[in-house]
């Protein structure tokens, strides 16, 4: 069986296939390498995902196929939804993120001793694009999401890693190092352009790589065309 | 265990999770219902490609996740460099193609009965693009491939599915009724621009929707944000 990552999160997970989305970056990145699983699920917050732990990470997956090699695991946009705006039923309280969080690190360590988790934090909000871009008619002229809101979840989510020793994306600080990063990196203040997909890919290659997980140290699965003698290709496939 | 496609090909399948790729574009589509699979080996005729039947599609998976919903074999490409042209190491006669298919499709029929095989007929060769972008220095003046040797293996590989009564892309005709088709879907006259890759993707998703497996039939894995009651979003994971 070809090792495998699982990406798991909400809609910038979910939405990591879209064309130079950061899920296809990694699956292409990997291409003989590693399967690339998708498992976002737009709107949910660590509340939600809690509850469908079993079905996102089926206990038959240990046996057939073996444990992941890695999971992202990439929530916070929807948890840092303020809780008197409209989307509040989104909105999870920060310590009870931080304790869900916690929970979904046991769950998967649980399950699969093995298997590298890597925390994404949420990322940056431009508050402007949000209100120009919201999912609902919102009279109030106030964002349902705040850049400081999301910030706190980002420092909880850090913590969270630490308090784990697992490695962490620190995206909201990442993005924010980019010259217009509002507009550059979020098409609606939230949701990454091609350009903050970017950051999240490399980042998450760069986190993999220092973990141990790297094109230099995966094995390629079935012989390279470069690696076959063309006078005798059959050759490679004799072993 | 949420259903999968596996994409078994050469390059232009290896190639499918690029920017505006067609496996990323099902991946996408397919974000909530299914799980793309990449199986694209650059290089691989449809000689390697029976030589690791058994490690592309291992006898544990049919216990560990159940049959794939479906396969796309698409290999020709490299079947039909020319015999005596710098490709010739990739090169396989056209009776031989044509069994090899035959033997792919058994090999997957035996192993998963239910699992619907897409075929992919090779796309068409721009031999002006093949002159520009040689793989290695091609002093000859002549393309290693050619649409016409391109087309006959398009051809038979229309036969094999007929044979088997298998569905099957035509991708050698229908991009060739785009005008401009040389330079607008091919970036090399032979690998896919992403509007080759758009080919690909609008007609298999055609042709997977002509067989049952469309959004509108497939079940959603998780409830959706928009089928949940704001006031109780937790009610939506009790059953």
């Amino acid at each position: 069986m070809r090792p495998k990552i699982i990406l798991f999160g909400d809609s910038i997970t979910e939405g990591s296939f879209e064309e130079g989305g950061w899920g296809s970056a990694l699956a292409n990145h990997f291409s003989r390498t590693l399967d690339l699983v998708l498992r976002g699920y737009s709107g949910y917050n660590t509340r939600w995902a809690l509850q469908v732990m079993d079905k996102v990470f089926p206990a038959g997956v240990e046996d057939g196929s073996g444990a992941p090699l890695a999971i992202t695991v990439f929530f916070g946009a929807n948890d840092a939804c303020l809780p008197d705006r409209y989307g509040a039923f989104q909105h999870v309280p920060l310590h009870e993120y931080k304790q869900n969080l916690h929970s979904i690190v046991s769950f998967i360590k649980k399950r699969w001793p093995t298997t590298l988790v890597l925390l994404i934090t949420p990322p940056p909000i431009d508050e402007d694009g949000r209100l120009q871009h919201p999912f609902v008619e919102n009279p109030s002229g106030l964002p349902e999401r705040t850049n400081e809101a999301a910030g706190a979840y980002a420092k909880a989510c850090i913590e969270v890693a630490g308090e784990n020793g697992l490695p962490v994306v620190d995206l909201w600080s990442k993005m924010q190092q980019l010259p217009g990063w509002e507009k550059n990196c979020l098409i609606d203040g939230l949701h990454l352009t091609p350009s903050g997909n970017r950051v999240v890919f490399d980042e998450v290659v760069v986190k993999l790589r220092q973990e141990g997980l790297s094109l230099e140290t995966l094995p390629v699965h079935l012989p390279l065309l470069a690696d076959m003698d063309q006078s005798d290709p059959l050759r490679s496939f004799k072993d």
